[in-house]
């Protein structure tokens, strides 16, 4: 028995019910090889604000650092407590330092429309059948962290936030973009602004010549604005879009949208080693907590992109994705997904349902 | 009779195609007051570089100051040339000096769907249907016009711009906003990244203080990355969306999907006084370019909004709009706005008859 160490960061509001099923999936899966999980529950968030007065303990960070992957519940407030100290620390105190602390400069996104899901996308079926496209998000640079001032300026407050990328941060995540659209369909679309930011220069410069030593693979450029648009338009023309903290955290949300709910979507987390991060990239729901509707499924994928990238688990990965597709190749429904009078409200599950339905699909 | 004097820059490839058109419906609008208009051609953009070697000669900058308001065409060149020397600068030496130059803080940028074009989005009709809203953005601020560097740091290239914001500037286009949402439906919804950027922070800070003037207007916050998933899942929820030079970039182009085609769209430039630049968003289109194919109603909605902004005439301004939408009603259509099988091939016009059609519906 291989055992691996996965620390779990709960989350808040909805996190609990939903990583529980995650881990389900991911004990289901495990009896079909060689690997055992050693699951070490990790105090962060609003859960560690209530009793240690911080988002993130350094028992935590020290704990996780012994940790072969990390599987992350949503943090975070209702919109109305989100000035409140518990909640506004928590992206600052818990989710940048984070992915700093591991050096995880490559996030990845994926959107896949999954036929059986059509009817439920605000974006027509024509346009967004067959859509599966990758974002590959610089994580650990950019604004994000850049310097940061509040200053008075001739009695008047001037806040700044600088955007600064330096050639090595583009060229290892370059790097892995042209690598992922290998497996994929050999297309990466480079996304900045660069008829106006000199950052977004340097991307084009640094991943231009990146390409070169990638001649299999086609390199388009798109500025943001125009991105914006071709995300809704014709998504299709996508495989691989490389981009910045910024942008990417802009387009991966709107590019959720073409599948019909955000309950679907799972995201990695990745440095240099195989250690990774895997998080839904939805929020903590609070509106729909602790009542058993909430949406399993990021969170269950998250687990397979864990198998994927960190231990290496392909075969896997792609069971546990089978099982998701085939148990809404069925019919079978979240709240979320549900349309009245087109689906089978005998097919209705509620969080842990489905759960069980796609640990038994497996 | 009341002469104004209109600086008209045709801009590139469609530009003075469409500028023409526009012109047309103007005079046939003043044809109805006793506004005359003087038509001043200004040099600028992709035409002004291969005569005088830059993007924007000084003498159209001093002929422009004499104005009373201009209408610009898109400038640009083709995909394949943007790194030429005649298209590279156009941004930095045109377009971005023209709306610092005259202080055109406030950028406005509408999206209508028109119900007669209800099956042209790629957005569905149930979504769409009604949608009205306002983008305000800020124009000459932020990380258009921070410091900019490249500098080489350790024996490599660091590229680096500051988004910054002054509380003044924030104020005078808050302002703005809250006074346009009182004409419409007294709502503004501020989009920042308020988890992020300390710039973000004190627009939070600023739009809340103005707000306190503004009892009767509903203000609400949004993350940039849940807003442009919110434009495209429930887009009626918008109607004055008050935000950054950046994300008004970002998400004014993506709203302009919902309407079905980007050919439809007018934006206007506004500082402190009347004096306004009007343009649409769209590029310059060398693809179609000579044809007589493009849309003409983004250039012809730009005189509407001028006669709006500039020259206060609301019932001129309405009476334009109206007879576009009578046009489009009617079921006459330019190529981009044409669906094979459903609209009538006796109605698909080109640009200048479009540009009559709109003229004789006056
Ligand atoms: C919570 C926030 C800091 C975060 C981000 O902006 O990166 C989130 O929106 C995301 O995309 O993971
Ligand atoms: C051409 C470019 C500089 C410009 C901008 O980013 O402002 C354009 O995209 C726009 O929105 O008017």
């Amino acid at each position: 028995m291989d055992m691996k160490r996965i620390g779990v960061l709960e989350g808040d509001y909805i996190g609990p019910e939903i990583m529980k099923e995650a881990l389900r999936v991911l004990r289901a899966a495990g009896e079909h090889t060689q690997l055992a999980f050693d699951i070490v529950p990790l105090e962060a968030g609003g859960q560690a604000y209530d009793k240690y007065g911080c988002h993130l303990p350094a028992s935590t960070l020290r704990l996780a650092e012994t940790c072969d992957a990390l599987l992350k519940g949503p943090f975070g407030g209702p919109p109305e407590a989100l000035a409140s100290p518990k909640w506004s620390g928590v992206e600052q105190e818990a989710i940048l330092p984070l992915r700093q602390h591991f050096g995880l400069y490559t996030n990845l996104r994926e959107t896949k429309v999954f036929d059986s899901l059509l009817d439920l996308s605000p974006v027509k079926g024509h346009v967004v059948k067959g859509v599966d496209l990758l974002i590959v998000r610089e994580l650990i640079s950019g604004i994000y962290f850049g310097e940061k001032q509040a200053r008075v300026v001739e009695g008047e407050r001037v806040y700044s936030d600088v955007e600064a990328y330096a050639e090595s941060e583009i060229r290892r995540i370059a790097i892995r973009a042209f690598e992922y659209a290998k497996s994929r369909r050999n297309k990466v679309t480079l996304v900045a602004k660069s008829n106006v930011l000199k950052s977004s220069v340097l991307w084009r410069e640094v991943v231009a010549e990146t390409a070169a030593s990638y001649s299999e693979v086609d390199l388009d450029y798109m500025h943001v604005d125009n991105a914006a648009m071709q995300l809704i338009i014709n998504p299709r023309q996508f495989d691989v879009i490389l981009t910045s903290n910024l942008f990417g955290d802009i387009l991966s949300d709107e590019a959720s949208v073409l599948s019909g709910s955000i309950g679907l979507f799972p995201s990695a987390s990745l440095g240099d080693g195989p250690f990774g991060l895997y998080e839904p990239i939805h929020g903590s729901a609070p509106g729909i907590a602790g009542r058993q509707i909430a949406n399993p499924i990021s969170a269950i994928l998250c687990a397979a992109l864990m198998l994927r990238y960190t231990f290496g688990e392909e075969a896997l990965a792609v069971r546990i994705e089978h099982a998701v597709r085939r148990t809404l190749e069925l019919g079978y429904r979240t709240r979320d997904l549900f349309r009245e009078g087109a689906d089978d409200p005998a097919k209705l599950l509620g969080t842990a349902q489905m759960g069980e339905a796609i640990a038994g699909a497996l």
